[in-house]
Parts: C-alpha cells; sequence; structure tokens
C-alpha cells in the first residue's frame, strides 16, 4: 500500500482556521502542577459546587424524566429548560426567546458562522476575552478594538470611529464585570450603544456570564435596546458549573432562526441530560441561597487580593478594584514585562495571565490579569508575596 | 430610537450556510402528534434505556467526582473518558489516539471545517445520512455520490470515477448497517477503499455509530486502513443514550489537532458531566448484557417489521433485511411516490422518511426509509397495515 502524503499535507496548509491558541489554555498546564498557585484561568471554585444538592437532581432527572433527558431533542432546546433559562434574565421573556446553547461559547461561535464573513468589521473592547477574539479571528473578522475607561467600552470614542466611517456587522461587549478589565458598564453608557446599534445598524451582542457575580450592591437595570439588532448570552457556566455546558441566547427571531440552522449541523442539540438537570438547579430552593452564598465569598477574596497587592507593592502596581466577577486587572506592576514576569512568577510556583493574551492592537505588554475565585484566602495572600518575589527576580 | 434595518437584513441574505433544512427534523413533529405510529425518526427506543443504573452512576460521579466533573475540562476530552471510548474500537488504540466530541454530528461538523473548503470534492454514498449530507452542503462541498449496492459503498464504481480524473478531498462512508440503505461493507471492500484513498491521498471518514447493533452474527474483523488518511466516529447514541452527547473520533495527529483547534473555538469543550458518565457506562458489569439485550430486542423487531412488510405488499414491495442497525431501506413500494405516500400515510397515523430526504443525485422519490427501533411489536405490525392503507388511497 502506497501513502501519498502530499494531497492531505496540502489541505492543512491551505487553512488555517484557529491559528491562535489560547494563551489561558496553555497556561492551565502550568496552573495543575503541584504546589502551583494559579491565578491564571477563569474557573470558578470547585470546591463551592453544591456536590450534594447536584447529585440528587441528576439522580432524580434521569430515574424520573429519563425517557426524554436521555433521549435526542430539539436544537433550540428542550422547552422547560428555556423556561427556566428565562430567569437568568431579568426582563420578561418567553421560552421561545431563547436558544439553548453548548455553553457560551456555542453561542459566540454560531454568531461569528452566521454574521461574520471574511473582512466584516467586529468592534470589541481591547483588552478583550481571549475565547471571543479566537473565535471572530477564526471567521477572520477584521477586529476594531475599543478602548475600555474605568467603567468600560468606551462608547463615546466608538462614537467617534463611526463618525468617522467605521462600519462594523457587530458589535461585542462583555456589560457587567468583563473579563479581563474587570469593568461594568453604567445603565446610559449601554443606552447610548443601544442608539449606536440602531442608527448605524449593527448587531450588538451582549455577553454577560459574571452578571449575578456582584459584590457591591445589585447593577444597574436593564437597559432599553433595540430588540432588531440585540443579542444576550447568558451562562450558568459560573454561577453553577461549566461542566453542563448549558448557555441561553436571547436573540431576534430572523437571527434566532439561522442560529438555530446553524447548530443543527453543529451538534444537533446541546446535552438534554445536563439541560434537564441545570433546569432543576435553576428552579431549586437552594439556588438563590448557593448564588447570595457565592457573592459573599467572591467578594471577601476580592478583598483579599486587592490588599495583599496593595500591601505587596504600594505605589508601584496599578490594578481595578472590581464590584463584581472574577478578575482583577493590573495595569502595570513596576512597569516589567509581564510574560517575562510570568516566567519568574512560574520558578515561585505562581501563575497569571500576561496582557497581551488579552491584546487586539494595544501593546500590553506590562499588564496582566489575576483570578480571584479559585484560590483560597491563604492561596491568595502566598500568590501576591510569590509575584513580590517573581518581581524581585525579574529586577535583579 | 430610529432603526436602520437593512445592514442586519442584508447580514444574512449573504450568507446561508445552512440552507437544507433536515426533512427529518420536520418529520419529527408530526411523529409526536397523539396516535402516531412513528417509521420516520433515527431514535433508538427510549424504554430500553437502562434508567436505574444511568441515575445511580449519575448520583455517584457527581457526588464523587463533581469537582472535576463539573469544573472546566481540556478541549480533546477528559482522559478517563477517552480510555474508556478505547472500547468502541477493535484495535489496541491509546487514549490519546481520541478526541471526545459533542456527539458524532460536532465530529463531523468540525471535519467539515478543516477538511473542507468551498468546492472541495465530498465523496459520499447516494442515498445517505441526512446530517451528514447537510454539514457536507453547509461547507460548500461539491457531492459526489456514489451508489450503493446490496453490499454497501460501491468502491468498484469508485474506482472508476478515480481512473477518469475525480480528485476528492475525503470519502464519507458508514461502513457498518449504513443509514438508510442498511447496508454492511464486507472486509476486501474496506481494504479495497483504504488502497484507494492511499493511492489518490484523499482522507477516508468511516462514521461507525450502529456497528454494535448487529443481529446476525459479529461483523468482519476490521480491515488494515492507512493510518495517516483514516478517520473514524463512535457514538454511545445509538447504544447507551443520545441525550448524552458524547463521541470519540480516532484520527491520525496532523489532523486530530486542527479539529482540536476547531473544537475549541465550537464549545471549548464537550460536557466533563455526560463524560465522566458515559465512561463509567461503558465501563459497568451491566453495559454488556445492555448491547446483548438490545441486539435480541432489535433483531426481533427487524423480522417483525419486515415479515408484515412481505405479508402486506408481497412482490409489490422490495427491501432490504438487514443484518443490524436501525432501518429497513424500501426501493419501492409499487412504484408510488414515497412523498404522495407520505401524505396519505400521515392521514392513516402512521409516518416514515420519503427517499430524496437522503438523495446525493439520484432519483429516489419511490423510495421510503422505515425505522424499526422506536415502535413496539405491535405497533410495527399496526404501523405496516396502516401503510396498506395509506398506498390504498394513494392508488385511489
Amino acid at each position: 500500500m502506497s501513502t501519498t502524503l502530499a494531497p492531505a499535507a496540502d489541505l492543512l496548509s491551505r487553512r488555517a482556521r484557529t491559528g491562535t491558541s489560547s494563551a489561558i489554555r496553555d497556561l492551565l498546564q502550568h496552573a495543575q502542577r503541584p504546589g502551583m498557585i494559579s491565578l491564571a484561568g477563569g474557573l470558578p471554585d470547585a470546591t463551592r459546587f453544591p456536590l450534594p444538592a447536584i447529585a440528587s437532581v441528576a439522580e432524580r432527572v434521569v430515574r424520573t424524566q429519563g425517557r426524554r433527558a436521555l433521549q435526542y431533542g430539539v436544537t433550540r432546546g428542550e422547552e422547560d429548560t428555556r423556561d427556566a433559562c428565562t430567569t437568568l434574565f431579568d426582563d420578561a421573556l418567553d421560552a421561545d426567546d431563547l436558544v439553548i446553547t453548548t455553553g457560551s461559547q456555542q453561542g459566540l461561535d454560531l454568531l461569528g458562522q452566521v454574521l461574520v464573513d471574511p473582512g466584516d468589521i467586529v468592534v470589541c473592547s481591547d483588552p478583550d476575552y481571549v475565547g471571543s477574539l479566537q473565535i471572530f479571528r477564526a471567521h477572520r473578522a477584521a477586529l476594531h478594538g475599543v478602548r475600555t475607561t474605568p467603567t468600560g467600552f468606551d462608547t463615546v470614542a466608538f462614537e467617534a470611529d463611526l463618525r468617522r466611517g467605521l462600519r462594523p456587522t457587530a458589535c461585542y461587549v462583555v456589560p457587567h464585570f468583563h473579563n479581563p478589565s474587570g469593568t461594568r458598564m453604567p445603565r446610559d453608557a449601554r443606552e447610548h450603544l443601544a442608539e449606536l446599534s440602531s442608527h448605524y445598524g449593527f448587531v450588538l451582542v451582549e455577553d454577560d456570564p459574571y452578571r449575578e457575580l456582584h459584590y457591591d450592591g445589585e447593577n444597574p437595570t436593564e437597559a432599553v435596546l433595540d430588540p432588531e439588532l440585540h443579542v444576550r448570552l447568558r451562562s450558568v457556566s459560573k454561577t453553577l458549573a461549566p461542566g453542563f455546558r448549558i448557555g441561553a441566547m436571547a436573540a431576534p427571531p430572523w437571527l434566532r432562526d439561522a442560529v438555530v440552522s446553524a447548530k443543527q449541523s453543529a451538534d444537533l442539540h446541546t446535552s438534554t441530560l445536563t439541560q434537564a438537570i441545570a433546569a432543576d438547579c435553576l428552579r431549586a430552593d437552594w439556588y438563590p441561597e448557593h448564588i447570595a452564598s457565592l457573592r459573599v465569598d467572591h467578594g471577601i477574596r476580592r478583598d483579599v487580593l486587592c490588599s495583599a497587592l496593595q500591601r505587596e507593592f504600594g505605589d508601584r502596581v496599578r490594578f481595578t478594584h472590581p464590584s463584581g466577577g472574577m478578575f482583577v486587572w493590573v495595569d502595570a506592576l513596576d512597569g516589567i514585562d509581564s510574560t517575562e514576569l510570568l516566567g519568574h512568577a512560574l520558578e515561585e510556583n505562581v501563575c497569571f495571565v500576561p496582557g497581551p493574551a488579552f491584546a487586539v492592537d494595544r501593546d500590553l505588554s506590562i499588564a496582566l490579569r489575576l483570578n480571584f475565585t479559585n484560590a483560597s484566602e491563604d492561596d491568595l495572600r502566598e500568590g501576591v508575596a510569590r509575584l513580590g518575589r517573581a518581581r524581585m527576580r525579574a529586577l535583579a
């Protein structure tokens, strides 16, 4: 049997759909080394998963609804799950307004498939979430990054770009506790963005997985957005468990139908089993208490991390004090190159994600992101002490 | 707030990534009407799901492994699940040879993404599985259909096409109990196909979800195929439960890495929870007995359907008597147009899938597919009686 490899090898050189490797996921390898304190990943704290409650739900769902919950389902998602997921939205939505996706990640990827042709302009924040940048790049979008201010995505700067002729297909924002910057957009900024969306006719995608994780009071009430151009993504990954891979997308009918059609090719439907379990959890008596307890716990960890940074580095560090979410964004730590710092940090058994991983066009070489939800208070303090030693190594 | 819809409406007219609606899924709406006997869908029998056993596994997995099984996982799939899925292959594979996908459907879609550029030739059977045709069309492949013979995909006809200059990127076959034709390829045909793959340098994709459902003795032993050009897809959907959305892909390293990269954008990873549950089920004491009992049960149902067809229609019907799988393929029923017959059948409360749904280029207007795994023996007999009355209506 002779092997003619030329055509096969050629297949891959002709395309590189997803050329950008995820720095976060590469780093997770180091994060799992024994003794490592990881401030890198965007993982929720597995010790806070309500295991006995979910175990009981899983058993009951299979035993009592298994004929449905283990069978093939409809592509848009089970009605019961869509109904339960309406509670993830503040306004009165109907189950029919939603599509269940295999995590928010799939929601974004399907939007990329149906909205983005190669060369189309997609507007995002700079810095922005690695996973969304990866998706838009995979669909060969021309990314246009807008600076984040202390109140998040800068709608005023964006409007100036639009007035100068920018014509995007879509604009992507994380309104509450943006990853990585930690910022929360005020209501008037979201309304401004909605007006721009209506006026210039681009799709506004609000990806909102952290919104329930607020530590300093409620979020602003929902802004009134253009129902024909507005897409919202929700997830249970940060509040319940990522392993379910359950996201919910609210989108206008013209876009929803296209997304469902693309999803049918992509995976037929999201697991009916995890859909049924997640729906049951969202309606459970213990769910509101679980969220309330996460808020208290995570708020304390944020304070521990911020205090430790201040104590360790004083005025040599500039960082956000986010009112929610999972990340502290460090603008600068003594002006040290963060990728170089990471090399020293790994030797001290602490890791984080360097700023360039989140960059669109900006030079973020001295910035870095720290996660505070997946390390204990002691580890957060010790992790910052190790960062201090890594800094000394870098300066040596 | 003024709404400028023109650009948004334009977005969708510029692309129609998934224009072909699935006839099967449209029909499933009728299948759920009360009183309907459905011979249409490709559903396993939910009354045969081992619910108490799976309920117990689900509870234990969450309780004892929940911190891992509910957390984010690696894109290629959990090592434990990949290891358990090596048992779905006859030859000695290592966990590292596999990628876990969100059902075989996602495996196929990812292959479409990384292998197919618009206009590339993909060879398949004619007729073939609706879902795979939909994926290849969505990726704008030029489909080249090869007739099925009583022993499946006609490798001799295919070789003649290759000699005449056909240069495909990939060839897609379902070697065991093909959907819809029910055929099983002999070992020498698979080896012939492998030689063609090596000689002409195209990727050979074997999609094999039904292989364990054999009713007339073991399958032929595995053929020796070109390891650099051979992709195999397995699934637990037909033997355990579709709701898990667990598939496994064995592919050469050059292709596996590209698939994992595309999957990271698509959904980060398949549900870690259903991965852990499926792995546990595949290793359970009861699993081999479960498969053995499915074989006995399904073999009887196949016989019931085939006997009923013969009794009802005599020499006015031509159909396969498959040695496995889920479908009987009816080449012709009195020469009646099958889509027209379906209209009458729905009035008699029985449904099936007309041949044209599976067609690539052939005229399959008088063919139809009957499923025998999701109706009781009584319903199979009554369903055929109703088909008889539908035929009388069609001839009236």
